[in-house]
């Protein structure tokens, strides 16, 4: 994978990531299409708000509609009617927290489907096998994402089987190619929980194994904001300059400025899509619950300062009259401007980093949403 | 209201209905967005299928978000983003099939709100003022709705009432003037359930009045497919050349066809939409679901014969999978699809007119039809 940066800021920097279907200029959110749809939005709208990449899921696709259905399809990308780069995670994260009786061993780990209770297994070269089926862009290797908490002994077991886990996913990937027109990456995941010490003894591990990029995983899922992000300076410390960083899972606006001045380069997250088809709404100065009684009459639209469709053609009392009667418009018109707000907060971040003005227009960000994360919950 | 026949084809007619929000060329379908959206799609992809008139329900926007909000918003137009015109019912049928413990009496109708079983009232003269509170282009006479079956007796009365309550809904009409910058109509309806006799009453009790169209009800409540027909060749031959005649509440694209060739005008009904929703699809050679099986490995688009955004851009088996995990974009493509199938229908059908050979024209497309209705229900 071919990855220049043109612009640092401190320890922020602009880069570009070049893939077969085309550049994703980062820093970069990626829209979570889980199933292979980012939920409520088309491919057009994706396009309309300057989305560069998305992320789908190889748990939920292999199980829904399976492998076969999307190789049979000529690929992910053909499938879902989007030829715009695609990540697909490794299903590590979705087998630790959807599917139920799940057992590690060595070889790989079992688990019961959450769909309909089937048992199935994943090992780091099926997991690479069914990303080459999917033809993802970049694909990621087969982890085990460590609860949190977990006590330092756990977190170090399991981080050595993820980087052996590594191992074998690096060399299945190595001696199997494309199934389609284009090439594809192989990023590994960095674990170790809270614990800084097996944090480096990850990112050593793995860098020595030359991946085209690397993902931080085991964060956000449930420590405290100023342990993830001590973890993530540590982390972004120890990586490699030249290749593209990805924090997984991650984040409210204010956690995404926070990891770019860090050195991140890629975030994924559902908060804009879930908390959009809630009625939670994305604003330079604070979310906005739109089922508020107190949008009843309000004629503004939902962000004056928004140049989305939504913000164009809607008022708030709409959007809220939406809302309050179920009609699937509203999760779109909610969802369709959430996103353009994440977009438009990475092309910010991206224009402010090549004017090496970072620090002082994160700053203003933050003043203006007044760091209101209570209601992202 | 400007109304110009443009082309006769024996009883079947293809007409302009000029409203301050365009043109209306008929015979046209008209999309159901019951709450202010026709459901699951956006104001913009229904102009990208050419739908000229949309209409909405008084009932459900009088009890949410209320006319109050609309009134303040400018008017149904602005609230919901159509710039193009809309016809609103008068809430009659809603009544009679939506609310509980409804008390019919001579001043109007008492019923309770199927959302939160308050109590309201409607009376002819309210249900002008809250359609002119709306602003729609085309506003219903309140009526009667009988249900099938009900007796000669039950029938006459209750035509009588919906006469009554047509003279005092025109009367409020005429001492009524729009409440924003563009022109509104008034429709009766023509009531009288099965029975030729008083449907006949109806309609010349009506046109005595002199209204601006005529809307035939009471039809597609459970009565067969023939009597339905028999009424309307009735009431078509009855009511005045000049003025627009809609088939309200109906139907398949068989029932669309056979109500063209009878001379009507309008239609309306939530097949394309609600049975959309349900994985079913509307195609030039009859109705298939996508939730079958049978599509999981079908790489064709929905039909290969249609110009839609879903045909061109998505596979059967992308909807099927879709449909499958629940994904809220396959409710909007089959959508989409649905209600492109029924405007092209239209359009075919004018064209078919103009040219002087709707007849042929009608018996090839039940042909490739082959009159598949069962799935429809």
């Amino acid at each position: 994978m071919e990855y220049h940066i043109e612009g640092r800021d401190h320890n922020a920097r602009a880069g570009v990531l070049g893939t077969d279907h085309g550049p994703i200029h980062s820093p970069a959110f990626m829209p979570v299409g889980t199933q292979a749809s980012v939920k409520a939005l088309s491919p057009r709208e994706l396009v309309e708000i300057q989305t560069s990449v998305i992320l789908c899921n190889t748990y939920h696709l292999y199980l829904r509609p399976g492998a076969d259905v999307i190789r049979k399809s000529g690929g992910l990308h053909r499938f879902m009617g989007w030829d715009k780069p695609i990540l697909t995670d490794s299903g590590g994260y979705q087998v630790f927290s959807l599917s139920a009786l799940r057992k590690i061993e060595e070889e790989g780990v079992q688990f019961r489907s959450h769909v309909d209770g089937s048992v199935h297994r994943f090992t780091p070269e099926s997991v690479v096998d069914i990303q080459r089926q999917l033809g993802s862009d970049i694909v990621m290797v087969l982890d085990e994402c460590t609860p949190y908490p977990c006590t330092e002994e756990y977190a170090r077991n399991s981080n050595d089987l993820t980087v052996r886990w590594a191992t074998r996913s690096r060399s299945r990937f190595a001696g199997s190619g494309p199934l389609y027109q284009h090439n594809q990456s192989l990023f590994a995941i960095v674990q170790g929980s809270v614990y800084p010490e097996i944090r480096e003894r990850s990112v050593r591990a793995l860098i020595e194994m030359d991946f085209d990029g690397y993902g931080i995983g085991g964060l956000a899922v449930g420590e405290p904001a100023d342990a993830m992000m001590e973890i993530v300076s540590l982390c972004a410390g120890l990586l490699p300059e030249e290749k593209p960083r990805y924090l997984m899972g991650v984040g409210t606006p204010a956690n995404l400025l926070d990891g770019i001045e860090r050195g991140i380069d890629l975030f994924d997250c559902v908060l804009p899509t879930r908390n959009g088809r809630n009625g939670m709404i994305f604003t330079r100065t604070g979310p906005i619950n739109l089922m508020n009684a107190r949008y009843k009459f309000d004629l503004s639209p939902i962000d004056e300062a928004c140049g989305c469709y939504s913000c164009g053609h809607f008022t708030r009392a709409y959007l809220r009259h939406l809302f309050q009667t179920k009609e699937i418009l509203g999760l779109r018109l909610a969802t369709l401007h959430n996103l353009y707000y994440y977009q438009q907060l990475m092309r910010d971040a991206r224009n402010a980093i090549m004017d090496a003005r970072f620090a002082p227009w994160k700053e203003e960000q933050l003043q203006l949403l007044d760091r209101q994360e209570s209601m992202y919950a």
